[in-house]
């Protein structure tokens, strides 16, 4: 990477200065702004493609309209890389000693330009109609602006958000960032609808945003600074919504995330230094389901793999979409209805693996108790990433046991390795009985053949050693630690039972009544939230007996970026702590 | 009410019987099978509207199409009682001692006409899409036909649905029941753009259905049986998504109901032979809500209320919507949009007060989590309807503490009464710092006022009457049973401590330590599911003390009208039981 040079960006520090520049300097800006961008994407990691897209977008916003008074709401916020910058945080950027003291999406903390915390797709339109109604009643007169990329278009919210927004009777410019691409390419209607709206200069018939009663204006050129800023005043102050339609281009401005969208949406640290290497094959959870979906096409299966638009997360790589042709599909942006398909293809004699994440599993509670746990219908939901991690707030994984497990029907299983995992998908889709949730393991892909279990039969925890005095239930992949815990009691002249719960969703009473006879105390750990977890079922079980319980996960909060030892430290999550906490009880 | 003639529905057991008959036939069997869903309706009460509409439209269906080979979804099913009648199931609607044999909604264990248990809106396309996809899997070639009313078109999922079907390449029909109105009058972009098409006799250009890329068919007369036997047989085995948007009369044939069809989408039982009294007015938790928000509308406080297309519920009816003007937004049947614009709002200053049902507040739950509670917005959720209740089993209200409890940041408060309600409302609505829901009572209408609180002493719990021995904590809805509990034990010689917990989203934990000094036993009761709820934290809390905790509340499973003696059975939720239970422990 060559030396970022910032003879414009170093007299931007807040939009005030970019509204001093010329046209041309503000292409200087976007050049300078784009090297900054790519320098420190690839030495921390982090979405790629969607802010090179909207760098000179951002421009002309921060241009014509009057941030913090006017209001911006950028959709997901992956693509609020260039507003940063502009809104006095380009040390973030520019300084890599700096370069981790801002998160990768809009924080409300850390400037009054950003309106909300947001990771999650499809939300802009909705904030954006609540800020603008708020400025109504209290009598505001200011601009507000929701930025929505096309694959947020899928999501159901900001469909609900456009039909509620066309009625709002007063300001709202929705920019619909139009790169013809979500994480992996478009699917659906509306992504098609797009692509005619482009290719006739916003000229087809059938206006879908027209239909729902837009002003509608087309941009082909994304990228024209001048373009953007005089269509910008265009609509600036309007007394009605309004719907720009902009056409750019995802990895603007490097040309191998130009030609190949899908692979730099999201970049690894250093990935940008490795483009011309061989790829190396790699064998991780996602690509040990697809291989196994596979498989069961080949053998004739109906097995269909779905994602709701992000597929690398769970091995479907475009190869494997290739070979496996009907047997995949992409559902958009959109887990309610991934979820609800699911049930369908389920209820006709199809074999439904959709794998989602777990931070976006939460769209889908409803669909997973109506129309699937209430349905009974056999489908195999796989949860990706679950876990406590030291992730953005917006994206934590530590709610999805809390979520799935209190659903009545559903099965949640958590395996604790690669043998216990597949064998799990493998009875999941070949039962018609249950609809089946299996929390993918973080651990254990170097496992060892686990021995025959028969999932049907529900709630039977596994004892792995059986021990006295102290019991530890180790759910999915904390089954590891309470393995470590174990080793560590043992050094104490303590030798405990081990318990693999394998369900997160029933407690196995008749073992945990016989633990009654030798043991005296029993320890819960899960990878996730102790309120409404797992663990909470076992306590509850215990109530009125003199069985001591003690819980571990992590607590009830919203952490944000908090490094891993911390959390560790924070919920006593090794095993000198547990089994210090174990020691005191005891004496 | 006159006698229900069935000249012709007596010979029709099955559709193989409709496709036998004339169409003059048809027409008399419509008045016959409306004559019955009348008498029916107006004496176990239920869906009103939505089943008359749809009378003459299911006879050809059934006389085109070939159920259950073919495959009808009906959305939310609210309007499936003459596809009940024609399948097997008149008895249910001609003999009053079977009114309540069969469930209001689709029921799969009733029929195989029947595909899925539904009750929440805006499903049906993407489970038809799922039918359809498990179809081309396995390889079938029948039809499924998703019948979607033009209120549950505003959910996100329907939209979701829309946008897959339209690229799914085979064999869909969705039939878009048109009949201009959701629960209350529907709303935003959508709603306005059906009527230009109904308008236009379907010809009004930027049609949305095309804009997804369907087939689009308008036919007007949704009465008229042989038009539209017509249009089914021309899009009948058709190998491409179509939609068919068909204009009905939300109450048809009876016109008090076509006249004025807000109050006639559901009924009560009587309510038809009442329809010349005067109404008398009333006091509820909805009455009481909309009434302190049009003081404060008066006293010039930027509030809202905001409610996802069930406005009744919340006494927002009619008069009280002109009255507040813009002070009221109906949001359509969208919980998702409704919190982040609730967010929204809240952001910008002004007070949101969303009213939503407890069942549907599940559609919310990523909205609550991100938009809302991570974000710390002060918005007001009311959650009205909240506890165990005999209800269907798609409607069942036990889920919505769990749900909301475990989300961080949070302030789920349970008022025992009215005035508590009533303090809390007031409070949340005027402090500026924390999102709060407050689950609306369901008893306690005639209570006195209380004590001054602060609710902003986030986890303070209140004794309201100290004792010995054993403490009961009565969540909500529960404390009246709490106290009865109380006194059954004085009975008994037993001095029990008795707490108002008020907050379901945290513990009192300073109280719960003072109790362990003169207490053995701990009850917590809550009106509604167990597994993730309120007591198993007070368990938690406890795990390794001495102390014994049992809980009450409901098991995790979905009950499906059982009657309320059975299920305070079999949660052993009276005082009785509970006292028995307590008695035992303390031997």
């Amino acid at each position: 990477m060559t030396e970022t040079l910032t003879k414009v960006l170093d007299k931007v520090n807040s939009p005030d200065d970019v509204k001093k520049l010329s046209v041309e300097e503000m292409y200087t800006l976007a050049d300078e702004m784009r090297s900054a961008i790519i320098k420190k994407v690839n030495t921390t990691g982090g979405h790629f493609g969607p802010n090179l897209g909207m760098v000179e977008a951002t421009i002309a916003l921060h241009y014509v309209f009057n941030s913090p008074v006017d209001k911006i709401v950028f959709d997901v916020s992956h693509q609020c890389y260039p507003h940063k910058i502009l809104t006095g945080r380009k040390e973030g950027f520019l300084n890599p000693d700096l370069y981790l003291k801002y998160t990768g999406y809009t924080a409300p903390e850390e400037t009054d330009h950003d309106q909300f915390k947001v990771g999650h797709t499809s939300t802009s339109i909705s904030l954006a109609t609540g800020l603008a109604k708020g400025r109504d009643l209290v009598g505001g007169k200011e601009n507000v602006i929701a930025v929505i990329g096309d694959g947020s278009l899928t999501g159901g919210e900001a469909l609900e958000g456009l039909n509620i927004g066309a009625t709002l009777g007063s300001n709202l410019i929705i920019i619909v960032n139009d790169n013809d691409q979500s994480i992996a390419p478009n699917q659906g209607g509306i992504c098609e609808h797009l692509t005619k709206l482009r290719n006739s200069n916003g000229e087809y018939k059938d206006n879908l945003f027209k239909s729902f009663g837009y002003e509608y204006h087309y941009i082909d050129e994304g990228h024209d600074i001048q373009k953007l800023i005089d269509l910008f005043n265009r609509v600036k102050d309007t007394d009605h919504p309004v719907v720009i339609h902009m056409h750019t281009i995802k990895g603007k401005g490097f040309e191998p995330a130009e030609k190949d969208r899908e692979p730099f949406h999201w970049i690894v640290p250093g990935e940008l230094d490795r483009l011309n290497e061989e790829k190396q094959p790699y064998v991780d959870y996602g690509t040990l389901t697809a291989d196994y979906i596979e498989k069961k096409v080949n053998e004739g299966l109906p097995i269909i793999a779905m994602s709701p638009a992000t597929p690398a997360v769970s091995g479907f790589f475009p190869p494997f979409r290739e070979r496996v042709g009907k047997h995949y599909i992409d559902l958009g942006i959109a887990e309610q209805h991934a979820v609800a398909m699911a049930s369908g293809i389920a209820k006709r004699g199809g074999k439904p693996v959709l794998a989602v994440m777990s931070s976006f599993i939460q769209r889908a509670y409803d669909q997973l108790s109506q129309d699937l746990a209430l349905n009974k219908t056999p489908a195999t939901i796989l949860i990706f990433w679950g876990g406590i991690t030291g992730a953005d707030a917006t994206h934590l994984t530590t709610f999805d046991i809390p979520l799935i497990s209190n659903i009545p029907n559903l099965v949640y299983l958590c395996p604790t390795n690669k043998s216990e995992y597949l064998r799990m998908l493998d009875w999941s889709v070949n039962q018609n009985e249950y609809p089946v949730v299996i929390r993918v393991p973080m651990v254990g892909l170097d496992s060892e053949e686990v021995d025959s279990t028969d999932y049907s039969v529900l709630n039977k925890f596994k004892v792995t050693q059986k021990g006295e005095k102290v019991a530890i239930l180790g759910l999915g992949n904390s089954f590891d630690l309470a393995k470590k815990v174990q080793s560590k009691l043992k050094e104490n002249g303590i030798n405990p039972t081990l318990i693999n719960p394998i369900y997160a969703t029933g407690l196995d009473k008749d073992l945990l009544e016989s633990l009654k006879s030798d043991h005296k105390l029993v320890i819960t750990i899960e990878d996730g939230e102790l309120d409404g977890g797992f663990g909470e079922k076992v306590t509850r079980f215990y109530g009125t007996s003199e069985m001591k319980v003690l819980n571990y996960g992590s607590f009830k909060e919203f952490t944000d970026r908090t490094p891993m030892d911390e959390l560790e430290k924070r919920y006593r999550l090794t095993p000198e702590l547990i089994s210090e906490d174990v020691r005191n009880i005891l004496k």
